[in-house]
């Protein structure tokens, strides 16, 4: 059964191309308001290649904000269910110039795609999509039970999935969700991601003057906002790096000895890593290794700031406001909600004289995550890497959040499996983000081989 | 001769209105390179304005930027020369969302006209100009000899008139400046500029890897340019306000008792500035009162700060750059490159690990200046203020650059008199610039009984 589904998979691998092609010319990008169109869009696009693929009681679901896309196939009785994830939202494209191409024009060169969400996430959901299409095509079957969830929100935080999931705990039962989200470490060997950390982001700003004020005028006279936000940003860390705000490291699980060790013992070349990220030299809290700090350690990271004059040439103001974007990354037993309370006490604390300080509303954050070394979804991503890489993968954590297992364990009591092969250096979230063509071959064949193996366990 | 000078003025204010308005309709924004036809226009505007009024040998001299247009009229034998200096170019706009009106489409409500350079200098520059219309209108000649010189790039620092001064110090041969541009103190009573503080800026940027991270995939690993700018901004500052370059108060020459007592002494409410300006206090180094910070000691003052991403909503990214512009205001006796290189020396001396650090070429700054208190010039502006308002006028100081001054006692051995009827209130440089209709009819007034007056000396 898995060969001929695979043989159709090959035979059909220029359509499925052509499908994410059209897939990704789609602008759905969730931050920008503008957008709500492309998402829409982009929804009804996934409703028609879920039907046409042949899944049953496929449902556009309204949200507050977005929709979401349901879709199942049920007809495999005493086999697991599992709950397919994946996201149809985009990052924003700016800063716009240094895209090489439209970020929405996909192009194929030298074995890549490149355009806006072909790796995050539009590539990988569309190989799940592909390979229900393969199954029921030859098979007229899948082989255990596969519910679909896609979202339109990952991007900003998931406002709505929440709620859904509370209101449609019975729909969406599974034994476990398999994502579509989430990207392998690197492209050098296969791995499968174990943990990830939380986060938790927050917007604020100084105010000064009630306007812009000339900067001969009146400089000396006031405090300049810019001043106060960069003295208050410089607050939140020591010099070499450690971040200073008061117990924000309280509640952090600290690493083993073990768990350093085998980090200590992966093929990880950090000169190679610093000259891809193209960083002078590796920096952060003192006393942990790169790894540890990006996998394993909580961060506060400047993600925006601005103020005043930023265009061509001089002009002398002293500006009225200045602005900044925070976010942080949590490790094991952080709570967001305490770590922002911590922060918002920092800045409070740390407001320079002569500005106003406000703090916006945010989102809520999303706790650090990990999933159980013996979980069956797990096993079977282990053996089908092993089957099509003909290597042990390596067990990896994340420094990114993926906060949608979080969601699931709370509402549906399910672990969550990251599955796809996209990888970590396709600069999702960046300008000229890619997706390889060689990895959407591998994931297709990976997704036919797992659901086979999971039948069969 | 002077009353029918005033009387054709009075009579003539409409088309005057008229000019005024076809002048600040001219979107002449010396920083904007897109604007060089508008330059083109407003200076061929003022050729003809100035040849209309029957001023002689009316020039639009080419320079490598901006052109200068002169005028002269010379036959008044053995009564002084004055030459009148003033700019046509304006500030940039933005933010424009805060403009209430179009910057660029004057309206006139409750007095004032609101347009960009309306104040800032295109009001008081016409005025100059009607004044010698009307002049040459009635009497047929002027009372001294006059001579013009309007610029087209104060508002970026002026690159071209320091060579054209030093190659037509012949041409613009007079015994002192009549200036345009300056602007009174404040609504309440007429003043006289004598001290100006002088200005240098800067634009530096900090690099980190060589594209925008994603923040949690890479936060913790590698150093973020927006902390380091944001902790080599706060490192220029002690947090009570003192500037914490090496050396940068060395030169300042300090105000002695009876110039601070002097300052003591004038009308000024502190309490009454910051509800004006919307701070909710005053700050600034500490020592100092706050019209001592402003007029007489030097400033280092962030105008423009930038990085990462500033749109709606979050984007999780570990930015790849930021940048800052800053710009200090020079005391007597502090020379502008030696500040300059005192500031590399700190930016570099500061810069923190894992970021490259790259300061910009930026323009030549401009040392402070002063003007002899006995100089025939401001005791004439003495008198005309004190027939006008019925008031002694009060001698200030400016906080803010009037780099043409250095320039003039450079290259023509020449002092500058300030004798502008726009007020420090009027948001130039800021949204929604205006210029009141009554200073206009005042300036009108005024320049007529000074070039009547020094006749008479």
């Amino acid at each position: 059964m898995a060969q001929s589904t695979l043989d159709y998979l090959d035979a059909n691998f220029d359509p499925i191309m052509d499908r994410l092609l059209a897939f990704v010319s789609i602008p759905s990008i969730s931050a920008d308001s503008n957008c709500h169109e492309a998402i829409e869009k982009a929804a009804d696009w996934l409703v028609n290649e879920l039907a046409s693929a042949g899944m049953h009681s496929v449902t556009k679901f309204r949200t507050e904000h977005n929709p979401l896309v349901y879709a199942e196939w049920l007809d495999a009785p005493g086999k697991p269910t599992v709950l397919v994830y994946g996201h149809y939202d985009v990052q924003p494209v700016d800063p716009l110039d240094k895209w090489k191409t439209d970020p929405f024009k996909p192009e194929c060169r030298d074995g890549r795609i490149y355009a806006r969400g072909v790796s995050d996430d539009k590539g990988p959901v569309l190989t799940a999509v592909e390979v229900t299409r393969a199954y029921l095509s030859t098979a007229g079957a899948l082989p255990v039970n596969i519910k679909f969830l896609l979202e339109g929100e990952e991007e900003i935080g998931s406002p709505s999935i929440d709620e859904f999931m509370r209101t449609h705990s019975e729909l969406l039962a599974c034994d476990f969700v398999l994502s579509c989200d989430g990207a392998m470490w690197r492209i050098s060997e296969p791995s499968l991601t174990v943990a990830s950390r939380g986060s938790m982001s927050m917007e604020f700003s100084v105010y000064g003057p009630k306007k812009d004020l000339h900067s001969g005028r009146h400089g000396g006279a006031v405090a300049n906002p810019l001043h106060a936000l960069a003295e208050l940003l410089a607050s939140l860390h020591d010099p070499d790096g450690r971040i200073a705000v008061n117990g924000f490291y309280d509640q952090v699980a600290e690493l083993s000895e073990s768990e350093r060790m085998a980090i200590r013992e992966l093929p990880f070349d950090e000169k190679k890593y610093l000259e891809e990220v193209g960083s002078p030299e590796g920096f952060g809290e003192p006393g942990f290794s790169l790894l540890e700090r990006n996998w394993a350690r909580p961060t506060l990271e400047i993600v925006g700031m601005w103020g005043g004059y930023q265009g061509e040439g001089m002009k002398t103001v002293l500006p009225a406001e200045a602005h900044a974007k925070i976010s942080c990354r949590l490790v094991p037993n952080q709570s967001p909600a305490d770590i922002r309370e911590k922060i918002s006490r920092h800045l409070q604390e740390h407001r320079p004289a002569g500005v106003r300080l406000e703090i916006k509303e945010s989102e809520r954050g999303v706790p650090a995550y990990s999933v159980p070394e013996n979980h069956i979804g797990l096993q079977t991503a282990k053996n089908v890497l092993k089957e099509i890489y003909q290597q042990e993968p390596i067990i990896v954590r994340i420094g990114a959040t993926l906060p949608i297992a979080e969601a699931f364990r709370n509402y549906l009591k399910a672990d969550t499996i990251f599955f796809s092969f996209s990888t970590a250096d396709e600069d999702y979230h960046a300008p000229n983000e890619f997706f390889r063509v060689q990895r959407l071959k591998d994931g297709l064949r990976a997704w036919v081989l797992y659901f086979k193996e999971l039948a069969a366990t």
